[in-house]
């Protein structure tokens, strides 16, 4: 199960889960391996049985070992349910259930066709990979990361606005690389206007990754037509309104499973203040400005003690900056449902 | 040396050097161990030799391990340099030459009288240990560090001037050690009002500890009679001044070899703007704020290029937050004495 979820973590972010395949033979060799490489493509059960095909592997009374139950509806591609039973699989591990409703079932057909089938093996890792796109299903509106990157005083941009660059090159690689596990990165038309950011996902070399995120701006005010927001990457969406919660009607609409909120700092506090934050990436660098734009606008907060704190996961140096991830300590205000949902589960 | 320098660390840093010392056997077995502990109480030599006697070691023949070059002078103790020699050592191994030029000469000494000296074994590392105080017995003016304990998005307290707690206990506690081992904590009139801090080094139980620094406070207004620190704790100093080269000149005048400046803002951004912190140490919590008193008060920089950078040393995760130890990416502004000197090196 570890390597299947490592193989799972091979996958983009987004639209899909990510989900890793391993399929064992009876001594316990393995005869194939496979990963879900995003909408459209096979999933990782039918990558894996296509990957034993090529190695000239028998994977009949084979065990598959996969990291989210294997789904049993028709999409773009066919059931994976169906196409273990086919290939003549004896046992499936599974570590993490279907949340889906329509993609759900898989193993209640394995097991009534005589398969032998554990569930929630690694369960806890599983959903750590699976989190954010799981967590997004479950609730019916997108997983939100908000991303700040400050200096060691909490400026996000001097006094002139120049913001380029307080973070090392270490930092805003992995930041780039972060854009690529996500469905849409998102700013505010205040930092659209004065960072002119073309929000790609880029690899070292600097150039764009396959699978680009929806970049989306929030506001009332135009992109210019020259802006670096429209030279290749992904779709620009503009959502005009201040209301964060509509953002993410809109996005989960589009099937994005997981934003990244990179900014500015009015964007950031309409977030949190409404409570819409499951993950803040705060990208640290070891700088000081003594003035500037600070990281994040007015929460309505007076007093100490009704500081949004957060837990950390991690504490990562990267170059002479840190990122620490955090989430929430209370979960997002409003358990409920807080965006208008306009659209049913679509599928996976 | 690397016992020696563990030895070393065990002292107080403050007036005084922090040193270590390992008495070897010729056949290389420990004969005795001691590192000073403080003004006016043996050094490190001298307290070495007094194990071995009690140990009932004959440490003729000896060979001495040092971190720091023996003293030549009579002080409060009398010369290390004459001790190790009277007590017939043969060999002496030392990592770091003594920059004081009043107690330096040590290494000559024992060299006249025939024993083998061999200097610089890890002397980067035991500049490491002396590092404050070398520095500042070089220069002549303290070693600052200052010490700023923010949110994620670099507020040190809320709208209403509120700041207990921003940082966890664990952190809080980290910082009490550190308040044990400088010579003078300093903080701004404005500090001193608002937070009515007691500036004192307590252990985890709340205990004061032995050696307390000198409690500063810099700026114009009175510090009332019923504040926090005129209780027990370090002798109370006021230094009735807006410039922080003054504060410096008033703490070398009175032995301090190592500050450290809590703040406020106003008075952290006149050490910085004035080149005269060493080290930066910022406790930085996961909380956000989005409004209050901001980390550094006003630099005068406007872009960009102008922040000051730091290069970190150490990045340390304590409880929920992180400890990020920097130096100015550039030495402190004016490296020539920025202090009016009215004294020469008193003896240490
Ligand atoms: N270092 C970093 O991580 C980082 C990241 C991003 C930005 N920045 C810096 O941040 C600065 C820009 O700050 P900013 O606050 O103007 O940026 P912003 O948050 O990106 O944009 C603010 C604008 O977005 C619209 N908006 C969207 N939702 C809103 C809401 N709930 N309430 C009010 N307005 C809303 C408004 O414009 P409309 O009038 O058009 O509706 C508002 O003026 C720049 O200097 C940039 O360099 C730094
Ligand atoms: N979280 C933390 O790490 C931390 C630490 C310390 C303070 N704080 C917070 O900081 C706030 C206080 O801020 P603050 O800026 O007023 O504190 P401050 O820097 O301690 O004090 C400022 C005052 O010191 C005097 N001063 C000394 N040197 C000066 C200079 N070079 N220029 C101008 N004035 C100088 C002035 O008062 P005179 O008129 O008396 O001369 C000035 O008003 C409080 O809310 C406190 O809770 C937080």
């Amino acid at each position: 199960m570890r390597r299947a979820l490592e193989l799972a973590a091979r996958g983009p972010r987004g639209t899909n889960p990510q989900v890793g395949c391993v399929l064992l033979g009876p001594d316990g060799t393995t005869l194939g391996e496979g990963w879900h490489r995003g909408a459209g493509t096979p999933h990782a059960e039918v990558a894996a049985l296509a990957d034993a095909r090529e190695r000239g592997a028998d994977v009949r009374g084979a065990t598959a070992v996969v990291t989210l139950e294997p789904c049993d509806h028709t999409g773009r591609t066919g059931p994976c349910s169906v196409a273990l039973l086919e290939a003549g699989v004896a046992r499936a591990v599974i570590a993490v259930p279907d949340p889906n409703p329509v993609a759900a079932g898989g193993a209640d057909r394995l097991r009534s066709a005589g398969v032998d089938v554990v569930t929630g093996v690694l369960a806890h890792e599983g959903a750590r990979v699976l989190g954010p796109w799981l967590a997004a299903v479950r609730r019916g509106w997108p997983f939100v990361t908000l991303k700040i990157a400050t200096t060691l005083d909490g400026r996000v941009a001097a006094l002139d606005g120049t913001s380029r660059w307080i973070t090392s090159d270490v930092a805003r690689q992995h930041a780039h690389a972060h854009r690529a596990q996500v469905g849409a990165v998102v700013v505010g038309t205040g930092t659209a206007l004065v960072d002119d950011p073309s929000l790609t996902a880029r690899t070292g070399d600097g150039s764009l990754v396959e699978e680009q995120p929806l970049r989306v701006v929030v506001g009332q005010r135009d992109v210019p037509p020259g802006a670096r927001l429209r030279s290749p990457g992904g779709e620009l969406v503009q959502v005009r309104t201040h209301d964060p919660a509509r953002v993410l009607a809109v996005l989960h609409e589009r099937e994005v499973r997981h934003v990244l909120v990179e900014g500015g700092p009015t964007l950031a506090a309409a977030f949190l203040a409404a409570g819409l934050v499951d993950e803040v990436h705060a990208y640290v660098a070891p700088v000081l400005l003594g003035a500037g734009t600070a990281a994040i606008g007015d929460l309505g907060i007076t007093t100490i003690s009704d500081a949004v704190r957060l837990v950390p996961t991690e504490v990562l140096p990267l170059g002479p900056d840190v990122l620490v991830v955090a989430t929430p300590e209370h979960p997002p205000r409003g358990t409920a449902d807080p965006i208008a949902r306009t659209s049913t589960e679509k599928e996976s």
